[in-house]
């Protein structure tokens, strides 16, 4: 079978059937998302990460691959629940609800409110709802607002070590092309620009060849546990956010320092006796904290095809094709349950499920369509041309 | 060898050396806690759970095994240490510190005040220090003010939810006694009244013989992620809290109950695959959310070793016999680093060292020593009465 059918029987036959089936709340709508092996919902708290980022990923596909009226449907249920539980007075999405919509976590990052742009400005584009995409719109420069403070009174730091997080940046490198159509083009050219600069130029260090989860509010390393951290699948999704910038901008010299990048994060986050790639590392090579460090996550694999696809796709370096081959047989033999559907999410470092949900409080219907949806796409792409060849 | 001596050797010739060889900061007072396997100091922030805990430690050495005088300057370079840099302007301390005692994490919990108040409590006593008397006591009313709002401005949770934790009575429940000395014994009383209450009649359920480590405003069963939340050996070290209360006030139906609840969590707590104690487990046997759910920490199985090691001083029971034996092999065979010296913290299910630290941001000089000294005296009294038939 051709790679590109591949992803997309997994996506339209396994993957969306699944979420179709087991996550749908008609009493309340929005989407559980704590399921478990067989689908079976065993907890109704509604993460408002999740519920952003599966109305996102409907709408997404209505708009790119079949205006399915289901699917549109199935969005509109998650940007409902968001529109009247979602937010606090102050407009800030809170982290979770209760499955009747009441606020139980407190919007304590601005994450809650990234997923929730995505969401309402994929949906206003599908349904052609002004009001969603005004809503997009206002959430994302309540984002830009709260950006130099995301915690707010919930931030535990002093200062004595202020740092910079590279989630923000890198979230933003994808969410202001997700918003560009409710966005001022100038503000979208401004905002990459800015994103490319602290991604590859602040994040990314030229000494090591490795992006930093944290640095010095100069840009400087911090030789700190939060300053060495590095997160393999962080940093490889975030290169093909900046593949698709390079793409756009038809900037090679970007793409070339991405794909350095991405062959640099496996040779360094692979586990040589184990296979698959490490959660979290730690730039000395000190001990992490998280407790999690060498387990093998969904995400973190999916991310990493979606990427060297992509690299393949754009540069036909043999090398990214032979990482490529080795992260797909690692990827498809392990995380996908052929007896009950859908990928598991957290192997062990041996490459087991040590838990065997297909959904929680942080997996949800995101990575694992989004990724089958991109590399579907790509590879459609990269046959294609083989064929005209 | 006699079991006494096992414990008795390994404190005074493996791990308490091993803590004064590698932690000690001679440049600005209080303990390095991140020590690789070797003991070289990988990371300097000084955690302040882990400052009083090495503080308390030495002190309370100095009290009931000898008047070393080593060992009570140990202790005094943590107590200093805290002194001059722990606290914030209204008197809570700090959850961390660099290593010249700038704050970096502010007081998000009350954590780090009670193990601030064990360390100043038991130095008051051991070198006859009426001031570090008075911080304890002082710290000590702070924590119970704070007692209901724990978190304060920290707390995510909006209140639709609200939940009580087990954490803060079961630490007040040893706590309480580590301060006789310092409180109105009115005030001991009362508050052991309590805290058994709470321990074993409010987070103990009958119907399950658990210990939940949230529970509803009225004690009640939540079903939620926290709701359902079962910590074995938080339930075993609890448990040990308890037989000390029931042994002081010879309540052997307490002590009966606390009997019956260790041979409960550790039939459910169990892993019969592999061996050991789970970290994290759901009462209703859905997925836990901690990652790290399958993991064997070293705390979990010295705790637990000291609860069976109590329970058979005190009522003889075969079943906690045999319990003892399976736990002690397991953990005998597996935490120590014959090679390095202390024990190794963090095993994989499979009962491998994923982490090889012997300290850091969470272990430190505390949980290995204590529950050496405490097996140490149990069994010695065990040994002596048994000569004595």
């Amino acid at each position: 079978m051709k790679y590109s059918s591949i992803y997309k029987t997994a996506l339209l036959t396994d993957v969306l059937p699944f979420w179709e089936k087991y996550s749908i709340d008609p009493a309340h709508g929005g989407y559980f998302t704590c399921l478990d092996r067989t689908g079976k919902v065993y907890d109704t708290d509604k993460f408002v990460w999740l519920q952003g980022r599966q109305a996102w990923l409907f709408a997404m596909l209505y708009n790119t691959v079949e205006q399915n009226e289901k699917w549109l449907d199935i969005s509109k249920a998650g940007i409902n629940f968001l529109k009247r539980f979602g937010k606090d007075p102050q407009g800030n999405f809170y982290f979770s609800l209760t499955s009747d919509g009441q606020p139980l976590i407190q919007p304590y990052n601005i994450f809650s409110d990234c997923f929730a742009a995505m969401a309402f400005a994929q949906y206003a584009k599908a349904a052609g709802d002004g009001e969603a995409g005004k809503i997009a719109e206002k959430t994302y420069q309540n984002i830009l607002e709260r950006r130099d403070d995301p915690k707010g009174k919930y931030e535990k730091g002093t200062g004595t070590r202020a740092l910079k997080n590279f989630a923000l940046p890198m979230i933003l490198s994808n969410l202001v092309l997700e918003l560009e159509h409710v966005l001022p083009s100038d503000q979208v050219e401004r905002t990459l620009d800015t994103c490319v600069d602290e991604v590859m130029g602040t994040f990314l260090k030229k000494e090591t060849g490795l992006i930093y989860e944290n640095v010095n509010l100069d840009g400087s390393l911090n030789d700190s546990f939060e300053g060495r951290l590095i997160n393999p699948g962080h940093g490889l999704e975030a290169m093909w956010f900046i593949a698709d910038i390079a793409s756009r901008r038809k900037d090679m010299e970007l793409l070339d320092s991405a794909k350095a990048t991405v062959l640099r994060l496996l040779e360094y986050g692979w586990d040589d006796q184990y296979g698959g790639i490490f959660y979290f590392m730690d730039a000395k090579g000190h001990p992490p904290q998280q407790l999690e460090h060498d387990q093998k996550l969904w995400w973190v694999h999916l991310e990493a095809l979606v990427a060297l696809a992509k690299m393949y796709q754009l540069t036909e370096c043999p090398k990214i094709w032979a990482w490529y081959e080795q992260v797909h047989q690692y990827t498809w033999s392990r995380f996908p349950d052929p007896e009950h559907g859908e990928w598991f999410g957290y192997l062990n470092r041996q490459g087991h499920p040590h838990l065997t949900l297909k959904g929680g409080k942080w997996k949800g219907c995101f990575h694992v369509p989004r990724a089958l949806y991109q590399c579907w796409k790509t590879f459609e792409t990269i046959e294609n041309k083989n064929t005209l060849q």
